[in-house]
């Protein structure tokens, strides 16, 4: 669609002749589906949803051909500023080499040494690549940058695309605090979180044996809470460790990776769900990234269990230049029904209202009366057709959503 | 690129500026990758390769703004005519239910029932897909038709598309012939097979314990060798079967599958690669399908084993509805690195150059002096993000190849 200059705004839009609806609408829980639907956006926002026949009329009409239409993917989980890749390391990691965190450094010497524009062209243009894939909402996390000025322009550099934005100073300990880790911690959570915290909404911390231990994580989050943001936690990538019971314990917004969970993990994120079920706080989701154990060679992890369990899942693409450098949420829904014994229902849900749940949203990843109206029109009859169909270009059309292709907007852009 | 209805053809086309070129280049096997090159297409050939520094002047000019431009995927196996899909089936297999062979009758069912214009227009629908995908040169089956029309539809409506046409009547044995297999044969070998053999170049027969045993494989194999047909073969998909040494028996051009093979299978596969370089016959290329195993959740074929005994080892897609419905080349390479044991170099060679062979074709698959000038420019520096980056939509221009994307053409046409 485009908009002549001089059209008045805001127009509604008729989304009319869908063969297959999936508004995931959490008021209407027993009717994720509907069948010859139609949908109108305006301002948008979704302001009507119902058979195709009783569709009113709107300024705009797009029609969908018979095809299914599904929420924008929320994507919670991406680290996307940098420069340079490591597809040495990746080549000689498929060759055997087993993934460790210590490659993040590479990519820190080369984030550090671009200029302003190369990094921004670089995040624009993947930014680009996860719409044209689906994505609607994108989280996006500093990290590749650790001082204080990299951090900060790596959040201003991604604020101008998404509001989603995350503090992670705490990714790994930079060489020049190699020998004193405690001084970089203290950095962390002194100047460099007081740079960051006006350009950030999460704050984040990698626990794993060559970043982050659970007591540095508590610091650390602790004072970004106090800082106005929430906390969410890296943890049980390759082992058990306890960043799930921490994340809990903190009420962060999620937990990612989730690859080792002990029971004890996922019994705390099942009563979280719970808690949050029974009109508490909202519960710490557990975000899944099978693109990360596709790329790294590692076992994938037990949604099943998790989905039984009762905990809240969300899957999420990790896209980062080490251990994944893969962007395609329609490929993390089709591994997740693959590798993670989610059905394709529950892998699309995990992808949409799973990840807003994570950011703590409630306004994306389903397509209910009142929601943002960002759609994803697939070329397919059936959003099982992501899972069965893997690495085909699916997404037929994206209405709405972040103007993550609007290279020369900056900030956040409701409708279409 | 668009051609103006009154431009002088050929013209000739420069692509500049390529900052890797995998020519693949049977003629340089020591040097399959160029950088910082340049490419002329002359009338559908490549015309020179070289430094871009030196390129000649052409009648247009494609800067590929220091991309990656590899040869376009041949994909060598495919089931693309048919109606109807099979989510369903799809999504119980995930749930835990095995694959069989069984549920291709459903498929013949609705392949019958549609017309030709519904067939064409699917047909059309994924060909352009799969062109989108960076296929260039595509090989189409029949095989869910099943009657002397309907087998002859097939590959009448494949033909306007693809040379690469392929006889598959013996797929399964169709529901009106359970209780009389050997009169389907006599079906096969005889009306079908002289109905058929006009539109087809190649024949192929599913080996397999719900389809066709290994002594009427070499029955049917041997009338289309006799009907100018060349042999091909499905085999060794779910267990160890004797389909390999047939097709190596015939001089197959493929045998496809390979996911069980026995340490004799391979050797015979070796010893045909060793015959060919030797100067004798083309060899029978061994072609793994590991969308197929994503989408069965059966174990992936070890292409290492292969290479490393000195096969000839080509990717393809086997696109169908049934065992794996996902046309993408470029997902096909990344699961050869993650799961196969192939370099990156490998995959795309196996997808490129492999699966030429694999058609008996030497002027696809590489682009060196002579070759058609298939290219794809990638949205990415090198070749190696097709594995490093599974699901992102690499391919950025097709230039080239048959014309997938041509829905009112028929037959095949060389050029961009």
């Amino acid at each position: 669609m485009t908009t002549s200059p001089d059209a008045v705004e805001p127009r509604s839009t008729l989304l009319a002749n869908i063969g297959q609806l999936a508004t995931l609408d959490p008021a209407e829980p027993d009717r994720p589906i509907r069948t010859g639907a139609a949908l109108v956006i305006d301002d948008g926002r979704v302001a009507w949803v119902g058979a195709s026949a009783d569709a009113p009329a709107a300024d705009t009409r797009i029609d969908a051909e018979g095809a299914a239409v599904i929420p924008g993917f929320v994507d919670s989980h991406s680290h996307l500023v940098f420069a340079g890749d490591r597809v040495d390391e990746f080549e000689a990691r498929m060759a055997g080499r087993p993934y460790t965190a210590g490659g993040i450094r590479t990519t820190v010497a080369a984030t550090r040494a671009a200029s302003d524009d190369e990094l921004r062209g670089r995040l624009r243009h993947l930014a680009r690549q996860c719409r044209a894939q689906g994505t609607t909402t994108l989280e996006i996390k500093s990290g590749y940058g650790l001082t204080v000025a990299d951090e900060q322009r790596a959040l201003r550099l991604a604020r101008e695309l998404t509001p989603e934005t995350t503090f992670l100073g705490a990714h790994v300990v930079p060489p020049e605090f190699a020998d004193d880790r405690d001084a970089y911690v203290d950095l962390v959570c002194g100047p460099m979180l007081a740079a960051c915290a006006p350009h950030a909404r999460f704050i984040d911390v990698f626990i794993d044996r060559g970043a982050f231990t659970v007591d540095e994580a508590r610091r650390i989050l602790t004072a970004g809470t106090d800082a106005g943001l929430l906390p969410r936690i890296h943890a049980g990538q390759l082992e058990p460790d306890g960043g799930t019971a921490l994340a809990v314990e903190l009420g962060a917004a999620s937990v990612d990776h989730g690859t080792y969970l002990t029971e004890t993990d996922v019994e705390l994120l099942a009563a979280s769900a719970r808690a949050e079920a029974a009109g508490g706080p909202p519960a710490t989701v557990v975000t899944l990234l099978p693109l990360v154990e596709l790329s790294t060679k590692q076992p994938y992890p037990d949604a099943r269990r998790l989905l039984d369990a009762g905990a809240a899942v969300a899957l999420a693409s990790d896209g980062n230049p080490g251990s994944n450098y893969s962007t395609s949420m329609p490929l993390a829904v089709a591994l997740a029904v693959r590798e993670l014994g989610m059905t394709p229902l529950e892998a699309l849900a995990a992808a949409t209202r799973g990840g807003a749940r994570a950011l703590r949203r409630t306004d994306v990843g389903h397509l209910g009366v009142g929601a943002r109206g960002d759609a994803v029109i697939l070329d397919a009859p059936d959003h099982r057709h992501l899972a069965y169909r893997p690495g085909v270009p699916l997404v037929r059309q994206v209405v709405g959503g972040e103007q993550l292709d609007a290279p020369h907007r900056s900030g956040r852009a409701a409708g279409e």
